[in-house]
């Protein structure tokens, strides 16, 4: 029986109907050649099931003594394990596009875990246009953290069409065998695991784990007389309508958009990817922020997890900080908020040089989890620690197959909390960026023109940066992952078919954008470039074609993107 | 703003997650003739949502003071209502048989309405077999009593296939119209509205609302000196698998068999249909337990609420009492079984003779919402007060469309509570009953057994009651649902055909039973009567052909069934 920590126990303390906090993702897969879909589902079902010796968290669930969750909470193995709860097999009803399989997916993610029972359930969703179906996961934030997941997901999949599973991903025989894979390749990125062992320097340093509220008083005093305000939690962060009390409905939309895309704005801006990232984040907030409700006088703050050891900033083994963006949304001109971002993910990380490194870890703790912390003050939604989480989880960068199907996406879902009625997280997968962004159904309503928006923020970032898409144009990501595919010899045929035809057909097709009020827009239908800014580094190319649009997986307009990708 | 009364109120306080509130069913209809289903699902949709003015409580949530539940709590306008959130559109994946169907259902059972909104949900269901389309409705039970949402699904209805809906039967025009229609006549058995009225008596009587624990224990002491047993909730109630402590998952299967054939054994004993449907209960009990768990040595308890002015027996005005029906479970041979449970429903019936109206009223009140009342004492799943609930609720006895789409079946699912792992609810429609069996899934694995279970134990009442098939066989429930319809002079010749066909295939085919330790069981495959039993007054017909078979809508053999109904 393993003893439940202090945050995992903290992420079941935080929990109510309102604000479920199981993590997940959707999974977007292409059936084999000649599969049927019906039978390919319930093979992989059989497989999934079919193991007496099921690795921990999936066959543990909570064991409480007298005083819940107050007292000590135990992992134990569950005596009546009936695994068929936890695989379900789903279908979207017709016309089968991503608008219904986020419908779905919103629906399923808003409904707890049964607490009496392992946490986490695993949904085979059919119904899919276009030979696709779906995979949406969901697990207990208590019971796996975000690395853990990721190694469960490597340890599924490979990078051969050919591969078959030889057993269920979730047996501890699997576990075993991905784990002796692995050697000493470092770990990368952000690692929940390591974010755990910091609670324990925390606990030690206010003596009693029960007390949140002296901790977070006290951190919070200590922060108010800091003059660097730039990466503070508290300090300067507007109400908003994403700010408010959330209920217990969520939206989910997800969207696909070229890694290369966003990587040369950042290199545009003389930023990072992350902070390209953020700029398109924080354009698309803006004009939702417009449009629907009220832009704030004040710039929004995002909470942004990074790893400051990939960053090479500071000398810390394990850290990971959890810095405090300034979004800029109150800055009209693309060019300048990039870097008002940008020097605010720099001082966020300054901020940190000074610290030991249990310092770090302490405060990055009180930023990572605030629901939790501020939950028992009644404050997250009149004092939001920050507006919105926007974090960039690492992921696998070249075509996978689970047991064959070509994994054609991969959109995390995460959590939203009492007042912070957004989340925006992303993968990179192949040769794109996957983003999941989950909300609160109420605070929310038009989740999924935040996706419209980002395309938008994304498009205007490239003009500023006199970015012109020809070059992109050339390879659209189809044609990428096809080559990537053609590597692989068993199918080279249907393959380069699949590549021929991804070229023949161009994303020329302009989406028609909601009205916005954002200025510096200089698109035209041909998309190109007017006047390229010289004080960018960026080559400028005229009669570019279209650009390459993002794959879309937004709820609109699915089924017309969705064609291209056949 | 209207109050919640204390009934109303009790139901919210007695949820929790292992425990949710709501009732609901599953409607099965048949697309009208050349109906796309996508299309027809999307119309009706459309229909249901098209309304400013919702009647209530379809457009009311729940309102509470500082105080919460504990406190006043009133109905409100739900300021931010969203009909897209309550309203849902689902499907099943393949094959789309009723098993695909059950899974759904039990998974959409087993999570809790957002009491931040109107308590209710709708789910349109596409993806079965044979034009067939289901709806699942869910509504908590402090928002709908049983009586409203009969009466609120008749006014969605039509006895004619030509008639469509006017507005939504969700509008307060719609149910102003109907109630129009309503005028004197006088409402049919069981309406919780009744029994809600009741509760005042109860919380005069106690003078505190709140005081439950001591309301329980008085009347618990005054039973125990009662010499009349046989009624007496809380006395000889054994413990068995059924009630244990339950979680939140549940189990829902359902099925139809033809009234008469329940009827006519009910007849051939000298009792009520009821008696005939506790009969047919209690022998699939007794089977589940001996082949599953085990067979408590005393007879299981079943609470039955029974409408006592129907019956003529006392002079109450608006009495509904619950009675405590003795199973007889430990009998084997079937016709003594049925006369002890005939024996103990007609003693339940008079153990309330000699009380006064509100007497009636407190008691049956009590049984009726043990969960509720045992809670707050932890007792429930120590001292059941009774094994089980099986209700059967009066419907519709005539075919019923909505918009074109033909009513197939209306199937109760119902509430479980900690301590009666097992509800069974029964509706009449047309020329059938339908079942709809709700289950704890971890403390009955096995429900849908139960569904094969009850055919046992229905034919081995047959046979002890000597009643031959000959004449049931003769009309199969499809034709006479077929002669219904051809009533309606408007599609005759399809219909026609319709009846041709179900006659043309008998349900010859017998299935395949689990092995049970039923004693008496004489049943040969042919179905022929061997020894007919001179005591009872039916009809012996010998060369009979296979007895009317029940409408499959269990968990198995649902294709084969469902084949012949087409």
């Amino acid at each position: 029986m393993k003893k439940l920590n202090f945050l995992d126990t903290g992420f079941l303390l935080a929990e109510s109907r309102e604000q479920p906090m199981h993590v997940g993702g959707v999974a977007l897969y292409t059936l084999p050649d000649g599969a049927d879909a019906q039978t390919f589902l319930q093979d992989i079902a059989g497989i999934m099931r079919d193991t007496d010796a099921l690795q921990p968290p999936f066959g543990d669930r909570l064991k409480m003594g007298p005083l819940g969750l107050l007292g000590n909470v135990h992992w134990e193995a569950d005596p009546a394990m009936d695994i068929d709860y936890h695989i379900r097999h789903s279908a979207l009803p017709g016309p089968g596009r991503y608008r219904e399989l986020f419908n779905l997916v919103s629906r399923l993610h808003s409904t707890l875990l049964d607490r009496k029972r392992p946490l986490w359930e695993m949904h085979l969703i059919e119904g899919l246009q276009n030979r696709q179906f779906a995979v949406y996961t969901k697990t207990h934030h208590a019971a796996v953290d975000g690395a853990r997941s990721i190694h469960l997901s490597r340890s599924m999949l490979s990078n051969s069409p050919d591969a078959r599973l030889q057993d269920s991903p979730l047996s501890t025989a699997s576990w075993e065998r991905y784990r002796a894979t692995l050697g000493e390749k470092p770990r990368r990125g952000l690692s929940d695991r390591e974010i755990r062992n910091v609670a324990e320097v925390l606990k030690a340093r206010f003596d009693s784990s029960a007390n949140l509220f002296s901790a977070v008083k006290r951190f919070a005093n200590a922060w108010a007389g800091n003059e660097d305000a730039l990466a503070l939690p508290f300090l300067k962060v507007p109400r908003s309508s994403i700010n408010t009390s959330i209920d217990g409905a969520r939206r989910f939309v997800a969207q696909t958009w070229p890694f290369a895309r966003i990587h040369a704005v950042g290199k545009a801006f003389d930023g990072t990817f992350n902070d390209a990232v953020l700029a398109m984040c924080a354009g698309a907030l803006r004009t939702y922020l417009q449009n629907h409700t009220e832009l704030p006088d004040e710039s929004l703050k995002a909470m942004v997890p990074v790893s400051l050891r990939e960053e090479g900033d500071i000398d810390s083994s394990n850290a990971v900080a959890a810095i405090s963006a300034d979004l800029a949304t109150n800055i009209a001109d693309p060019a300048r908020r990039f870097a008002a971002i940008k020097a605010s993910m720099r001082a966020g990380k300054a901020f940190y040089q000074g610290m030991s490194a249990a310092e770090v870890q302490a405060i990055s703790l009180l930023m990572q989890v605030p629901g939790m912390l501020l939950m028992p003050l009644g404050l997250a939604s009149r004092l939001p620690p920050f507006n919105t989480v926007i974090s960039n989880v690492p992921g696998i960068r070249e075509t996978m197959y689970w047991n064959g199907a070509r994994l054609d996406g991969s959109y995390p879902a995460s959590i939203v909390t009492e007042g912070v009625a957004l989340n925006i997280t992303l993968v990179s997968y192949d040769q794109n960026v996957d983003f999941g962004i989950m909300a609160c159904r109420r605070s929310i309503p038009q989740a999924q023109r935040i996706i419209d928006y980002m395309e938008d923020a994304l498009t205007e970032l490239e003009d500023a940066a006199g970015l012109a898409s020809a070059k992109k144009a050339a390879k659209p990501k189809r044609s990428a992952k096809a080559t990537g595919k053609a590597k692989s010899k068993a199918k080279a045929a249907p393959k380069a078919k699949a590549a021929a035809k991804a070229k023949a057909k161009p994303k020329a097709k302009v989406r028609a954008k909601p009205k916005t009020q954002t200025q510096n827009k200089t698109k035209t239908k041909t998309k190109a470039k007017a006047k390229p800014r010289a004080k960018t580094k960026a080559k400028v190319k005229t009669g570019a074609k279209a650009r390459a649009r993002p794959r879309s997986v937004a709820g609109k307009k699915t089924t017309a993107s969705r064609g291209s990708r056949k």
